[in-house]
């Protein structure tokens, strides 16, 4: 499937918030704390032959202006110019753990382990170290088939002051201001530091006290006839409280008290690191999924740990930052991701839940639009994030939702983020029959559903399943979906097809979750919701247009693919009699199999690629959206449509070619990025891994209850 | 003297390495932490009338873009469009310690207090805290002459999150990250936060809980015929270790464990602040200099106070970073702002020299550059720097100093560094009459002299008061001097009259010190070793050329104007007599104003504007040094040369017009700063307040041994 082996990727610890990314020639890259975006420094690899000829990989931003220089190594061979390698010479195998860079004469490996974080409430102190561990692990390999000497060179380019490890410990390498460094405890290689990489090896051995200058790195001798390989492990450590208005330090600060201990204890543990890494690369390529589809969940998990932050506020506070954005747990990207965290992490989908609950959850009103001054009733929800930038948010506020907005962005989304905790729990409950969480929260899911009920009619009697009354919290606006960006029509909360989808899967989620605490009156209450609900959206198929339109107000005439979306909740909950069209709901799910097989075409939802457009009327497209509606699609709803074969190529593309900057990004315009870049939220692709449809192994039968193991 | 208000001044709090950069029209600003440049925000500061027009400072990038709305307001009023002031509407008053905007209808005003720090070693907490609060004030007024209410405005723009401080304290304003912020205590503001200043208006008073745009601000309301004024503090606070490799924290943080608490006591003590404001504004005025040296040292009275950084390690720790450079205590500024520094605080020079003492210094062996393989004994010295970007180097080590190299760039200069802390030690005890810091470093001076001696030659017989030898530590290279971006030829440091000028200045010091401590033949040996210097300078004047020229080997036949450089630290330790043109050298004094009557002029040493080229040969000057030269010119030599009146007027255009982006810079070509950007150094000029030439103000009779008062 090779499109180009040029684009970026985010190599990053879990939890720590950190990233080393690296693959686009010519780009800027490397490692970086907390930034929403590749870093802006370099990496410089490769080896100076005895005759003063460079090869290099071209990972590095000058790399692009020396474009010329981009050439077959044969054909730079012959007119004696210094090589750097291009699309021709380099080959990559991009597994689900490692990235691996072959060039002639050089191999070099990026391992980003990655394994189930155990639960802080029961695992083992030495079990949480070896999980929050804020390291990657490096191999360089040079091959020297030539008849004289080569000096290889791993350095890394960083704005920021390189201070060499020498004389600080056992290893060689850099660190700047003890917060992320790089070290190596081979003992044949020269610590150098210079403004390029000639004047630093012509300084060996005594490289080491120059401190001025950017790039830093490590050089070492390759013998004719000889392989020389070095072991690097990249470090971060941000020490001390990293959150403000709710103060928060890394987990991994309980079990390192330095970076210097961290580099200590990657290096005793690198192979246990290594056979981690092995274990997932393996489990990805015996998944039975395409190609493709491997390279879509490898991108989206390397972006997800990217965004991942493990933090201690004197017990464990998990968040994953919102990408490029840096919001904080933003839930409608939550909801999107628990596929992904139940497989690995399940405890962090309660945190995040309960932070939700305890910290950031709120009592509104709600009004009619048309006479916005009469107040409601409404009930509770939670904000659409935390806070932004390791800022917390004031408790019962996200940094994002701004009164005073009709259905524009930065307007409030409290009807979804009801919605998406509801499911949230909903899923998270049925994987992990977790007894102790549900009866926790046995007010809060009544207050739920009285909530939900409202939104649509505060008056029982006038209640037809849909949102249809605004938040007080909007002062006379109008909520809008995480859609946000789309058109202003669509991305309108009231009426949309979507968000109703999601009221829906939640009243079955209520159903289920008040049935089990026994509060069948309610149970009945949520099951006439979804009843509701499900015969408004069935009767509201136009026939004329061939669909249903995404919003049911204002002759709304756009079709969309996320009309179907929801159905994943009640699958993942187990309930799959609601979403069979021969079951309850046959009607509803029929109507929505009706729509998605008019849609699926390139007038209305497909790009000329054969990628998904997730609405007729807006060139506006999310990766994770996508994903969870291409599991809706096939696995669930079971449908096939002409040309479906050329979807996941088209999106990988999107990421290789359109994001090649951004590593895995999530909104899309015409193929490139517009938006949601360096993003966690594709993750979501997670669930194609526990498809009959689309992978080509047998599944397993769904064992409810018990947690994931890998 | 008028020639733009449109330029950057950094203001700085004493001891924060911290600044608010601010004046240049259409060019980023704004508030920053330990950075070798302006912030990369903006100001937005102004008001909008009820018919909402626009009348802003252009105080922000994208004013420059808009250039065309760079109007008279009175034009602007005709065609309906927004105002943003420009240099017509626009008056600067710039004083040592204010700094004022006026612009129709606004007075926006930002207030630097600066006064003695008190010794660590004796002040009371409460005057240690007074000094070292990391605070800057500022004040906006707006007067509404018009008919309808204005809304007015102050807003900072930065990259980071800004929190509001509503809610966490009694103040309006915004933090980010607990680190940065400014705030108010008026009653009758609102806090906003939005992408643009319309839409933040806007939401008033709504605006707080909005985190995501890079925009903060406070609104008022100005009714018509009224003026309002605001006063707002900027305050700063790093909390913890900030250094690495030797750790030290803020001296501030000893009284002030938060931000919160910075801007209590900050508001607390305002009044106490502003009258040392005045009091420094009064005294530059009343200094008898001229406008431009004023401004001159006004200007550079700032960007020293940005690079100042008051640690503690457990004991009190000076840091003056080298301005863009980030370098930590450059022995080769030290030298030149100890004027300054002796005025204020002569402790921060003391524990300077002793930084030097205890961690940087070394001892090397010395060669002949014609055998370089074979060494002699050579002595202590002292290294260039202490590290870079709060990362000291390893002791002994400076950042900058390579070996290897010969007389170029990032080569080590240990003969200037040597002589650098003599003269310090030298101006700083005849200043202080420090008897325990003299006693204490006895034997190091001694030392001192052995090791200059050795530079000249390390056989007695064979010297001539020159520095002949090389360092070991250039492994065979070459030293280099401060002016180590000078052509190939004056950078290096053998055979440099300047550097022997600073040789026979060391000699003059050693003696007066050595005989203090009844060192009586090695006072002798460094009288011995001064006549030697003078005579050989003396003796290198050549006719034909009618000057010295620059290095005495190779026919070398630049003029330069720092020959007579180091005159001045004979003066300012009361050894008046040696640099009388009667007095024991006073053919080598004699020489040098021959020398340089015949090079300041267009032909050599004069810029066609008038400003100073410190050499002939090269397009390349230094303010600080010019400073320096012009003290010894004027008040030293007593002299005067055609078109000198020209000279300050120069300057002054190459800091406001040349270097308007970089707020004080040191390193000119052809009137355009080419390096030392937001530099230091040029405090060197406070030379001039002292100055019975320099100014019409009758000085005072020097009182030896007592500290400088404000």
């Amino acid at each position: 499937m090779k499109i180009s082996s040029s684009f970026h990727a985010q190599h990053s610890p879990m939890g720590a918030h950190s990233s080393f990314t690296v693959g686009m020639f010519g780009a800027e890259g490397g490692m970086a704390l907390e930034k929403g975006g590749p870093a802006d420094g370099g990496l410089h690899i490769g080896y100076r032959t005895e005759s003063g000829k460079f090869y290099k990989l071209p990972f590095y931003k000058e790399a692009a202006s020396e474009a010329e220089r981009y050439s077959q190594s044969d054909a730079a061979d012959q007119n004696g110019a210094d090589v750097i390698f291009g699309e021709a010479d380099i080959q990559r195998d991009y597994k689900w753990a490692t990235d691996r860079f072959h060039a002639p004469g050089i191999e070099f490996t990026v391992c980003s382990p990655f394994f189930s974080i155990p639960d802080p409430a029961s695992a083992s102190a030495d079990d949480l170290k070896f999980a929050s561990c804020p390291v990657t692990f490096l191999e360089l390999s040079v091959s020297n088939d030539s008849d004289e000497r080569w000096e290889a060179f791993f350095a890394l380019e960083n704005r920021s002051t390189w201070m060499p490890m020498s004389g600080r410990g056992p290893y060689k390498g850099a660190v700047t201001r003890n917060q992320m460094g790089f070290a190596c405890q081979e003992d044949f290689v020269d610590e150098f530091t210079h403004f390029d990489i000639t004047k630093g090896l012509d300084m060996r051995p005594n490289g080491a006290n120059f401190l001025l200058p950017p790039i830093s790195g490590l050089a070492f001798d390759v013998e004719p006839g000889k392989t020389q390989t070095i072991r690097v492990v990249l470090a971060y450590y941000l020490a001390g409280e990293v959150t403000f208005n709710h103060a928060a330090s890394y987990w991994y600060t309980k079990y390192f008290k330095s970076i210097d201990e961290v580099f200590k204890y990657a290096f005793s543990n690198q192979e246990r690191y290594l056979a981690e890494t092995a274990a997932r690369d393996t489990e990805l390529e015996t998944s039975g999924l395409s190609e493709e589809q491997q390279f879509l969940i490898a991108h989206a998990t390397r972006s997800y740990y990217g965004s991942s932050q493990w933090l201690d506020d004197g017990k464990p506070l998990w968040v994953v930052n919102e990408g490029e954005y840096l919001m904080i747990n933003t839930l409608d990207l939550t909801v999107d991701m628990i596929f992904f965290e139940l497989k690995f992490n399940p405890w962090t989908v309660r945190n995040v839940l309960e932070q939700f609950v305890d910290r950031y959850s709120y009592l509104d009103q709600v009004f009619s639009p048309e006479d916005p001054g009469t107040l409601y009733p409404g009930g509770i929800s939670f904000s659409h994030d935390m806070g932004v930038g390791n800022h917390f948010s004031r408790p019962g506020n996200s940094c994002y939702e701004c009164p005073g907005l009709d259905r524009k962005c930065f307007s409030y989304m409290t009807c979804e983020q009801l919605t998406n905790w509801i499911l949230c729990a909903g899923v998270y409950l049925h994987k992990t029959g977790d007894v102790e969480f549900l009866s926790k929260h046995h007010e809060l899911l009544l207050q739920c559903l009285e909530s939900l009920l409202n939104r649509d009619h505060p008056e029982a009697s006038q209640r037809n399943g849909l949102m249809s009354f605004e938040s007080s919290r909007t002062d006379g606006g109008g909520e809008i979906t995480t859609y946000d960006s789309l058109d202003h029509s669509l991305g309108q909360a009231r009426g949309n097809v979507y968000l109703a989808g999601k009221c829906w899967a939640s009243y079955l989620a209520l159903e289920q979750l008040l049935g089990q605490l026994d509060e069948e009156e309610a149970a009945t209450s949520a099951r006439a919701g979804a009843v509701r609900c499900a015969m408004s959206l069935e009767a509201a198929y136009d026939e004329s247009l061939g669909f249903i339109p995404a919003v049911l107000e204002n002759n709304n005439q756009s079709a969309i693919i996320p009309a179907a979306e929801a159905l994943v909740y009640p699958w993942q909950m187990g309930l799959k009699d609601a979403v069979d069209e021969e079951g309850p709901f046959g009607g509803y799910i029929r109507m929505l199999k009706r729509h998605l097989q008019n849609i699926l075409n390139p007038e209305m939802c497909l790009y000329e690629d054969g990628g998904w457009k997730l609405s007729s009327s807006a060139d506006n497209s999310w990766m994770s959206k996508i994903s969870i509606s291409q599991f809706v699609v096939r696995e669930i709803l079971g449908m096939s449509y002409d040309g479906e074969d050329r979807a996941d190529a088209a999106h990988v593309s999107w990421q290789v070619k359109g994001s090649e900057f951004y590593a895995c990004s999530d909104q899309f315009g015409a193929g490139k990025p517009i938006g949601s870049l360096y993003y966690p939220r594709i993750v979501a692709n997670i669930l194609w891994m526990d498809s009959n449809a689309m992978t080509t192994r047998p599944m397993p039968e769904e064992s409810p209850s018990s947690h994931c193991t890998l």
